[in-house]
């Protein structure tokens, strides 16, 4: 708690940071997978997509697998990868490897989303088990058009399609930017309505920009370092504020429906 | 209009910048106080609070008042004065030229709000015309008990209260940062309700802390120079987005109320 | 709770009724009355408006002065007087008593609001003090517009203005039905939030319809007599439901602002 | 439009009933339906579940299917049939001519919901297509957990998921009575942000009760009979209440997924 622009106004940051938001929703995501695969071992695991959870998920699956590689078409998202058990691959990089059979992978899993791989792509495997995240959330109609999860999961022995939802909340995606924007959002406007608040800044920034344009993974980690909220009060909110933070992070539910 | 991470997505930016909300309501302000005065002509006008509105404010009166200064207890807030006929004074200063009698205006206008003017002070003046900015807004229990406005209203042949609300929607004060970032926000969620939008960024700061703690008030020009939303979508929803903002700022209504 | 369709769904009806909540914003209102009054006694009260808090702020009076008249331009309304010392009059009657002397109160309430009585009307009077209900809640442009509160507080050594906001949230009038179905849908929105609700019926009427139109203040007394809410869910949240209703109900906030 | 309490305020009644409402819906679903079958003819229908869309689905296929057959566990249920080329059975009586093979249908479609038929009972069909309902709406835990719409549609050459949302909005269910509701709701909400609306009160009842335990299915045709809305304003505002109604009823999007 730090003072405002005279005495009588408190400025108040939650304990809550972005990336403890994103870490919150990844950690869920990967745990769905993990809890659908009941403890399988595999031979080979190739994730499809860096951004934003595929380093997590590739690392919490290396204690099951052999052999883990994260594939990207950007090569600058290798820097998502932290556990040195995992294997980045660029996109041409893998199909040479699919060519020559040294990938071969009996679980692929698929988070990239919307425009991302293609279902002719995906019917080159031939896995034991094959997780495509599902994009969508609640109804938008253009959204649900442009997906194409089911056509995608079609191939392996076992199918999940993974699924992330905030309870009774809007989000138009699954994806964890989505998720984690929305979460921010819909905090802020619970803590304004706390006695004594004048505003709430979320603290958040056009991430993918720095991501995918400026492609600078250092900023990015800087600018998500940041507490989600700066309150504006005449009273310390920080307790309540945080208190409505979690809240609306128990409210992203991640599970695997089986096709 | 940009690609997001691949080209099924678009991003989005506001023709809207956050500068422009902020001058926008700090012109509706200006034109309620000129509305009030209908064309009556001053010697001396003495304007309390520079931040957010007061540059503004003391250059739309120079053409009303012979001499117009600017207030403030903080010293590097001189800079938001961009007009060269305003004068800008410390607090210290002032109070010594009210001594010796050189600045004893016929009109004074308190924007300092929350915190800001004790009612003993004001009660020192004996102005043709005083105007005291109300800083509630709708009803919060611990705001409207800190505030002290008409007790301040009180000396002045004619006292005008600056009041400064959102249609229909919540906002705690009326204060220029409270009402932008709610007008930000609440534009975000109606954005967010389009057609194909994936998620929307409010492009938001605290501003306060770039003006009253770092004291750079260059790098908050900078920062309020951005697209007020970033926008990830489908579809190029620019001209709806904007025309939400638009609607948003149609809601914000400045006004005198006559004590 | 009682079951819905097929045994798997609940219907949960809530403990509190829209009387209930009338009451409790009515309760208000004569509490913030009875506060700025100081216990000051009087010898003659004259309030107008009986619907929808005349007949109760009547009545909280009666201890407090030697006569309390409620006046209502309808006459059917006498049925909301409950407490037999408070006598009923229509207008008529009462400028009828005013010309003889026989009514010249030194207490007068006015909470008639929008379209009610005339500044001209209460200027007739001149009492050791006098009540204006202000009707205006979160700024509406109409409303504001419409609104004479202020030209009708002009008489009467002690003025005080009666407001009533709900916090943090919109209503458009002070009014007690407003805030009542504001109270009421606000809570439906909150409820149908928690696990397992499927949705929420707001046991509205248009219940001015029912005294005004209709005049059958049994059929009224018998409309509000419902709970607030009835719930379709999976579990049953009766508890959570009233607690949320509850808080809601803490939100109205009624106080007298000194003129 | 009438008068209010006094002609200073107006009471609106929107032009849209909740039956438009419901109707809407309701065709909705049943167009989803026939575009799927895509001029496919039957020889015989089974429909389960007659409330609350089940009448008109039957109707909607008699000039596809030699034979429609409607069934439901209630009776008195059969009052929703209006096309007398619908056959209403009770589920014993079906039961019976399953077994004689008197029923044997080539299209089954099953609206029963949460808590209806089990996937035993409807693995006893072998139809060409089976249509069952899917009653998720926006994520909710226990609902999503009680549903079990892929343990149903297993069986029939063809099957398809019926799914209906609301654009960008919270509904738990896909219920035509849920989505009735909530379309009320939310345009009661926007009615609300009118310039000049005091309050706005939904014309809702507790529908399920009158039909599941008063068994009276006239009196819900009586009270579904109502404006959805009745609106106190200053100002006409029946032609901006009647736009928004007709968005939110745009919102409603139904269609079927292949299974
Ligand atoms: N064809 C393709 N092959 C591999 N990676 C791809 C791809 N198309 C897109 N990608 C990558 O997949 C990611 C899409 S964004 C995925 C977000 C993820 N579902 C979440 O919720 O966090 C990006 O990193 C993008 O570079
Ligand atoms: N006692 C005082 N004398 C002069 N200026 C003061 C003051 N107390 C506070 N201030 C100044 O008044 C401003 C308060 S912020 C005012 C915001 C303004 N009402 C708006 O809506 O934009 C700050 O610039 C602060 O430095
Ligand atoms: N000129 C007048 N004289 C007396 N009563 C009047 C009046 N004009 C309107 N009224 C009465 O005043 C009431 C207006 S409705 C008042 C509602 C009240 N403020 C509340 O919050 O509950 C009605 O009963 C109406 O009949
Ligand atoms: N086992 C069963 N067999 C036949 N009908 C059943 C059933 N269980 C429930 N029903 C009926 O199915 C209906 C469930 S309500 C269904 C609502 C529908 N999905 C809509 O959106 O409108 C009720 O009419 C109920 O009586």
């Amino acid at each position: 708690m730090k003072y405002g622009i005279t005495e009588t106004v408190k400025t108040i940051d939650t304990k809550i940071k972005i990336n403890d938001i994103i870490n919150h929703i990844v950690e869920k995501k990967a745990k769905a997978i993990k809890y659908f695969l009941e403890g399988e071992e595999f031979k080979q695991t190739v994730i499809f997509g860096a951004y934003l959870c595929g380093g997590y998920i590739a690392h919490s699956l290396t204690d099951y697998s052999e052999e883990v590689i994260l594939v990207d078409i950007q090569h600058h998202l290798k820097e998502f990868v932290f556990n040195k058990n995992v294997k980045f691959m660029e996109m041409n990089q893998l199909k040479l490897k699919m060519r020559t059979g040294e990938v071969n992978p009996d679980l692929v899993i698929d988070i990239t989303g919307i425009g991302g791989l293609s279902p002719d792509f995906l019917q080159k495997f031939n896995p034991k088990c094959l997780i495509v995240e599902d994009p969508k959330g609640c109804y938008d109609e253009y959204i649900y058009k442009v997906d194409n999860t089911m056509e995608r999961a079609t191939v392996g022995e076992r199918i999940g399609i993974l699924k992330t939802y905030r309870k009774s909340k809007v989000s138009k995606t699954s994806g964890t930017m989505t998720l984690t924007i929305d979460t921010v959002m819909d905090s802020a406007r619970e803590v304004l309505d706390l006695d004594g608040v004048l505003y709430v800044i979320p603290n958040l920034r056009y991430y993918e920009g720095i991501i995918f344009h400026e492609k600078d993974i250092h900023k990015f980690l800087d600018e998500v370092h940041m507490p989600a909220l700066t309150i504006s009060a005449l009273e310390d909110v920080e307790d309540e504020a945080n208190r409505i933070m979690e809240n609306n992070l128990d409210r992203v539910k991640s599970f695997i429906e089986k096709r």
